[in-house]
């Protein structure tokens, strides 16, 4: 297997026209005539998927998944002819594939299908005429012939699980960011870009708020220990690694802070205080497929409780529904929103090893009277919820804190 | 086999907006409660192929052929999915499909493949589950699963060669037009629309001229004896059925008068008159793809005479190469083009049991003092060339002295 294969992964925003098309396929031209094989996955230009889902919209307002799918993957389509084209026309041999004529096998959940293999032996052949293979991101086929969308991140999950199937020696995700930061450098002025991060923390971060990528690709990346690579689409410059191994041996005990605002805190008063009760509302919620981040209860009066617990708000009607109707049956009291909340979260697989950072997070807050309402904490994470008024302010101070802005 | 299958092709305008998919859909749906087994090809909408060209134009002044057959197929994979969308909003099944999915298997030849042959039991298996089948024009694939295009008139070829592999029992056309007429109508208003008319005058107005199907996909039809009915998408009127048999024993002696403007006659000067002089211009001529279609050679003095001919005028520049070059190895004197010529043809298949057609037609243009500068007949059609600004009224004189304005 040659060892300077390279997957490299460009975004909808980096082929938006055909000038940026251009750009991306000189970058690819460059890391060919460095001396490496190359396989490019490409996502739809731009507002494309928007564009097509908002025709489909105009037809119906619930169309059939399978369609859908074979909606979607035209628009990746469109893509990867227009790279090859765009290579071909700087002098280097290019090819372009879908999803199913790479053999990209997946499950048939049509709109978000699960990768089952990579049948790579076209790509390899065309490799080895000495082509620039390039393969649309996002869409997959089953055993039956019908074309699948991997949903979201899914151009992402090609890339990565290409080059876990064709050993590449790094996968390459050009983003419109420069890489993974200690904090989003919107908030945090003094935020720093990360040459490394551990695949456990990305996961983190990623399911925290940091947008560089979904968790789901981290995830796959992870499991089959393949090095990403995420950098700029419009700079040279090397941007974050994130591998298994940190190469440090004195590890960096924070590596980041994150914000996430589109949690919503969710409030059951008077549920009666006898086992079982708050087990009844999480068991129905999971039915329903809503994710519930934290939960406290406080004891409000005797013989009953006020139970708290978060949800993304996208999930709040869903979760007012279950909640409402499983107040009534347990005999609880009324059920109130609070979308005034926030999640400040420090990531740090150090943390694994140095204890203290949950203690330095609260007394930083409390220093800046910043209130903690709740709090969840993992291996390699502590989050707080606070009042949203007050969470860039606490980004700043305890990215501060723990020395993120100083270079290491 | 099911005789009551019917193969509907809808083009490009026909679906063009969600508001013109949405009356697709009905009349398909129309027409499956009629208790029909309905397969739907359908074109790309409006103008999406230009645009997609437009795009790779961007981007390359010579794109390779097989990344613009990936790009284009796209078109098509759009409405397929949108129209299967629309269907099922109305209530039926539908499922659509790529011509990959349904083995429409063609040559390599990429941006005008040829039809190989169509596996049609994916087709057959969900037709038997009840569903309207519809199918994306215009694409197929090759054994080694490369995306190909058909080029012109594809879609009208996949409507068609469907209808034969599923031994449909009609091809409906749909179009912006009611049928084929006994002339354009927008130059001769009392041309009428016929209610029939043989597959060999179809193919000879296809080739003068007229614009409702291209030739290709009515010589298929012949071959395989697909009747095929031509009908507008804004009415439900009947349309012209193009058919083998013609049903009347009294057969229309003429059915059509047609008009092409887009040639330009060719005339070599003094080519030296000895044996195979001509012939070696056309055979070179032919090597270079230029079909030449009318010839004349006058005597203009002694041991020399003057060539002329016609051609497309698309194919001018390459003609005129041609044509300079070998004039100049022969030593004949000088090439001229001229562009103010038009042909004037009528086709019926009557003429071959009726005599006197072309005398009618040189009489009528002779009353009407139009100069006739050449002529070519074939066993159904008389064409002859004339100046462009009398071609007009050459197709209504003619129109009117055939009688084609009174209902047979």
């Amino acid at each position: 297997m040659p060892r300077s294969l390279i997957v490299q992964k460009f975004g909808g925003s980096s082929v938006a026209n055909p000038e940026r098309i251009k750009r991306v396929a000189q970058r690819v031209v460059d890391t060919k005539r460095q001396g490496h094989e190359v396989v490019v996955v490409v996502s739809a230009l731009g507002d494309t998927t928007d564009e097509l889902l908002a025709l489909a919209e105009q037809i119906s307002q619930n169309p059939p998944e399978r369609e859908l799918d074979m909606l979607m993957a035209t628009g990746e389509q469109v893509s990867v002819a227009l790279l090859a084209m765009a290579i071909e026309e700087l002098g280097e041999r290019a090819i372009s594939f879908t999803g199913a004529q790479v053999g990209i096998l997946t499950d048939g959940t049509h709109t978000k299908a699960k990768l089952i293999d990579i049948r790579a032996a076209r790509i390899r052949e065309e490799l080895g005429k000495g082509r620039v293979v390039i393969v649309a991101g996002f869409q997959g086929i089953t055993m039956n012939h019908e074309i699948t969308t991997l949903g979201r991140g899914g151009s992402d999950l090609t890339a990565v699980a290409l080059a876990k199937a064709l050993q590449a020696k790094v996968c390459e995700i050009f983003t419109d960011v420069e890489g993974v930061f200690t904090a989003d450098p919107r908030i945090v002025p003094t935020a720093r870009k990360l040459d490394t991060i551990s695949f456990d923390e990305m996961l983190e971060m990623a399911s925290l708020g940091a947008q560089v990528m979904q968790a789901r690709s981290i995830f796959v990346a992870k499991r089959f220990n393949v090095d990403i690579h995420v950098r700029s689409s419009f700079t040279s410059r090397e941007g974050t690694m994130i591998t298994q191994a940190v190469k440090s041996m004195e590890e960096t005990v924070v590596s980041g802070v994150t914000l996430q605002k589109d949690e919503a805190k969710v409030t059951i008063r008077d549920v009666p205080d006898k086992p079982g009760m708050a087990a009844q509302i999480f068991r129905e919620l999971a039915q329903k497929d809503v994710n519930v981040d934290m939960i406290i209860q406080n004891v409000s009066r005797e013989g009953a409780t006020d139970v708290s617990f978060t949800v993304v708000k996208s999930d709040l009607p869903a979760t007012l529904r279950v909640a409402r109707s499983a107040a009534q049956r347990i005999g609880a009291g009324e059920v109130t929103t609070d979308e005034g909340v926030a999640k400040v979260s420090v990531v740090g697989i150090g943390m694994r090893s140095h204890s203290g950072v949950a203690a330095k997070m609260f007394e930083t807050m409390a220093r800046e009277r910043i209130n903690i309402e709740m709090i969840s904490t993992s291996e390699i994470k502590v989050s707080c919820i606070v009042r949203k008024a007050h969470a860039e302010r606490a980004v700043r101070t305890i990215h501060q804190a723990f020395g993120l802005h100083k270079k290491k």
